[in-house]
């Protein structure tokens, strides 16, 4: 799955031939209608200062299954908009359609990944009852610790963050149970206690992290090589914190393996108009 | 409705002739235990500092709706615990059971109320499927305005707090929706923004108020005649403040009609295990 997870250089494959700018001052409109036209690439770097949120899609009759798996388990699921069966339009975006804004997305039959696609309109229209669950992405509040001051090396870098499988039990609930997917931050020792303060302020995107220092300690054996996204950039002294992630619902796919899943790739967030600093309490 | 919602006078209706002193160092163990033998009184001023909750239990043919419900409408509807379809152990309070642990239920049919008791054994036993919602009380933030100087007039009296229906709409999912339901404290105009920052620091049980000032604009004719509850003492000065109320549930059942629900009856909670102070963000 690697080569779907990693590699966020913004390379576009646009299907029609147009090739938009999308940064840090594009609107999350704008970047939606881009999607929506074709544009595949991570979503890291546009629109800042406006929320992104992870998606997956599930048949009616295990909503309310996933969504009390999200309710006990709010570190790395936490909700930002549950869509009612069938709807397409989230009310976090304006005039948007969650079949065709996101920029890739995959299709899951009973945990198995078959198929990764830029528009999910045609396989919308063979399920009637599908329910979608926005999830909040730590992306929110990497903004906010780089305005502290604390580097935010992936960014820098231009590559995605790097996730993990762990060996942290979720709170089962009715048919999905899993482990928790982290991302991972390399920061000073002495810029900690600011790292954990800050993102503690936005706990409806991930909040506070979960393990700080030793990756063996939650079942990571080799940190340069992440489940997901891009190796990580670690500066000498660094110490490796670790925050609850919201590719989590899809290794509840892979575990729980429900009949069908639409899910987004991950780093190819749906963008929502929600400015990132309404999650700050 | 008005008698059973009102008088919170400590009479106890024991039915076994055991009269245990029920008061703010009872522990909340003590007092599930005294509500199992029977005891019926209202739980304000019992078991000081940890979190009492209101209480709903659906089919679980509701159960997606109605914890879609809760996730739309945070501020009166703040989850502290759901259960599995059928299971009356909740995980929050150690050994108990919600069959018998609550002082007075109220069951519904169709929205309306049809019984009340204090024990729902029997007639748990008749529906196999029952899910268990625990929603956060403002009453785990009254003591820490108390603490900090700003009097809870109906604390003082022995009075339970005055709910009021409202036109305020709660976002409806699926087959629910309401009206919220509001608790209103009188409260001086230089302790207002204290009132509200501590209350803040409470979102998981309701948080800060909803409305400050004229009840009129909420939808409240007359203050001295609540919908729920004892009438308000009200000081010299004193502005309404008004905070969501954990009674909203039954108001969507009243509203929704459901075919089966069994609520508390107001002002009548379940006493959890949790420190209110846990609460606090």
């Amino acid at each position: 799955m690697g080569s779907l997870m990693s590699g966020v250089a913004p390379v576009e494959h646009n299907t029609q031939g147009i090739a938009p700018v999308l940064d840090a001052n594009t609107t999350p409109q704008e970047a939606r209608e881009a999607f929506r036209r074709g544009v595949v690439r991570p979503t890291c770097g546009i629109a800042r200062g406006f929320a992104q949120a992870n998606m997956i899609a599930l048949p009616r009759e295990y909503a309310f299954d996933f969504l009390l798996f999200t309710q006990r388990n709010p570190k790395p699921c936490p909700i930002l908009e549950v869509l009612d069966p069938g709807n397409p339009k989230p009310s976090i975006a304006a005039g948007s359609d969650i079949r065709t804004d996101i920029p890739l997305y995959r299709v899951w039959e009973h945990g198995e990944l078959v198929d990764t696609c830029s528009d999910i309109t045609d396989i919308w229209a063979r399920h009637d009852d599908l329910v979608t669950f926005l999830i909040g992405c730590s992306f929110t509040f990497e903004f906010p610790l780089m305005e502290a001051g604390i580097p935010v090396h992936h960014i820098e870098a231009g590559r995605n963050v790097p996730m993990y499988d762990t060996s942290i039990a979720c709170k089962p609930a009715g048919r999905f149970s899993s482990t928790m997917v982290v991302s991972m931050r390399g920061i000073q020792p002495d810029r900690i206690a600011d790292a954990v303060r800050i993102s503690g302020y936005y706990p409806s995107v991930h909040g506070a992290p979960v393990w700080v220092g030793e990756p063996e300690g939650i079942g990571i054996p080799d940190l340069q090589h992440p489940d997901y996204g891009d190796p990580p950039i670690m500066k000498d002294g660094d110490i490796p914190v670790f925050w609850a992630c919201g590719v989590t619902p899809q290794a509840a796919v892979m575990a729980s393996q429900p009949s069908f899943a639409i899910t987004h790739a991950p780093g190819h967030m749906f963008l929502t108009d929600i400015p990132d600093r309404s999650f700050m309490v």
